[in-house]
């Protein structure tokens, strides 16, 4: 049997059981040291599959961080050091300074350190990240319960609509479009909400598969039934415009583009802060499953081998 | 100007520069958390670069985990966490898993644990491990004192006659031909040396790219002269049979072949320890360089990207 007929989850699942590991399967590993909680995660970033060589490097080492604080922070913690494992092939030595210098601009912005590395020489560039964090109190996608509402921070959707039009590879872009294509490239971790995170979330998920596909690991690893309202979902003017102009749906966008880096959570509704771009897209129930305006909703996110 | 003509360990400088990071340049990072000293470090296996795929997937494992253990032993400590990113094709299943059994031997044998992971689709099997160790004290490449001795674990060369063995794929092997090959594919980390690393050495680093290019480390970092003498450095008995049936010399292989993972280290000849298999091989003295037999050593490892 191959790994495309068991997929992606299906393989994880194999290998928890080789290391009868419990606590594999969330944003990030909590492990205590002591009266500490530290947070650990890992993401890669692999030429032609996550970037191209012809995208910024700035903007490639800059997402790089990001998407690894974004798995932090829906953990409920800040990071703290960073080590990078870097495959390369023999590039221009600026090419690898751009990369440098957007990880250094990313580190200074969410406030870690890069304490060490590795260097390989390979065909591809492969970034691979590897974070430690720290937590208040370890926030996992298992906590949801029922009566809690459900919560998305900023817009869906806008990642794979920028991933589109990148590829378009056009000489000129109208404005709407150079800030969706800024969201796929240099996406921002919502380090913002680490604090409400930390205190208020009983469930949390970054949202970087798809709406569908990670909204689905809380029910499942909650054991809760979720709804969701459709015309609830944040949906970006730039995405409307980019949907109205090319004749799509900017629901199919929210649902299942992958890589917005948002943060997907729930907890009771009296702790709704005004001060940050959250909104309540559906609420948790006893049951089992996830519906989408009262139909059940297919986890259609993005299986990196199952699609491959 | 190219990665090729600065070289691995040119590039780590330039982007030293651009982290401002002091820390970068030893076997692990050492970070602390209150009164605590953690350390951080990554190391990964490429196949076709680190690796065949004929290789047994349980030694690839076995070995992806050991090499890391070895720079957390090197800093004087044990290791706690590892976390996996794993690049693969689609593979059968079962390579996978046999990875993973691998992977698991090895985390028990070195009693850590494997708390989280990533994986992601590519054209090549990558292995990238991070590991979070403890240490009671640090010990550094940068400590060398003049007066020191100078003292290697186990035997050398014994890994690179073991990789030229194996490449031959031949269909029948001596007995001291397969012990040479183990020696290569499963390394085992001299955690063995922890204790007496941690609370004698001075400077400490494992032969990973050869001893006479690790070596060079502990003199550039700890501004000392280190003399070696050629006739003590440990030779094992099937690497004599192998390089008498090859008209090899033995001690090309103890200076230049990588990937032995014995440990490099110096402290006062009074800490000797007669139940491990540590030789002196050598003193430290004020000054500047590496001498094998009074004549300076060039040092003549594996740069990744040099010799490519």
């Amino acid at each position: 049997m191959r790994i495309s007929q068991v997929g992606e989850f299906g393989l994880i699942q194999i290998l928890k059981g080789i290391l009868s590991s419990p606590v594999i399967g969330d944003d990030t590993a909590p492990v205590h040291l002591n009266d500490k909680t530290l947070l650990l995660t890992t993401d890669s970033m692999l030429e032609d599959r996550h970037f191209k060589r012809f995208y910024p490097p700035q903007a490639v080492g800059w997402k790089a961080i990001s998407v690894n604080v974004s798995d932090v922070v829906a953990s409920g913690g800040n990071p703290l050091w960073v080590l990078i494992s870097l495959a390369l092939p023999d590039l221009e030595v600026s090419y690898v300074e751009s990369l440098y210098e957007g990880i250094k601009t990313a580190c200074d912005f969410y406030n870690c350190h890069v304490v060490g590395g590795n260097l390989t020489k390979s065909d591809r560039i492969m970034i691979d990240v590897f974070m430690i964090g720290k937590a208040e109190r370890f926030v996992s996608r298992s906590g949801a319960k029922p009566g809690d509402k459900l919560y998305v921070s900023g817009t869906l959707g806008d990642s794979k609509a920028g991933l589109e039009l990148l590829l378009m590879e056009r000489r000129q872009y109208e404005e709407f479009e150079l800030k969706l294509i800024e969201r796929h490239t240099r996406p921002t971790a919502r380090i913002d909400y680490t604090r409400h995170i930390s205190k208020y979330a009983n469930a949390c998920i970054d949202i970087s598969d798809g709406l569908s596909s990670d909204v689905w690991h809380i029910s499942r690893m909650s054991n809760v039934k979720i709804n969701i309202n459709s015309k609830d979902i944040p949906i970006s003017q730039e995405l409307r415009l980019f949907c109205n102009k090319h004749g799509k749906d900017p629901l199919d966008y929210a649902l299942s583009g992958g890589e917005d880096y948002q943060l997907l959570f729930t907890h009771p509704e009296d702790r709704y802060n005004p001060f940050l771009d959250m909104r309540s897209i559906g609420s948790v129930e006893e049951g089992y499953g996830v519906y989408l305006d009262g139909r059940e909703l297919s986890p259609s996110g993005f299986d990196h081998f199952k699609l491959a």
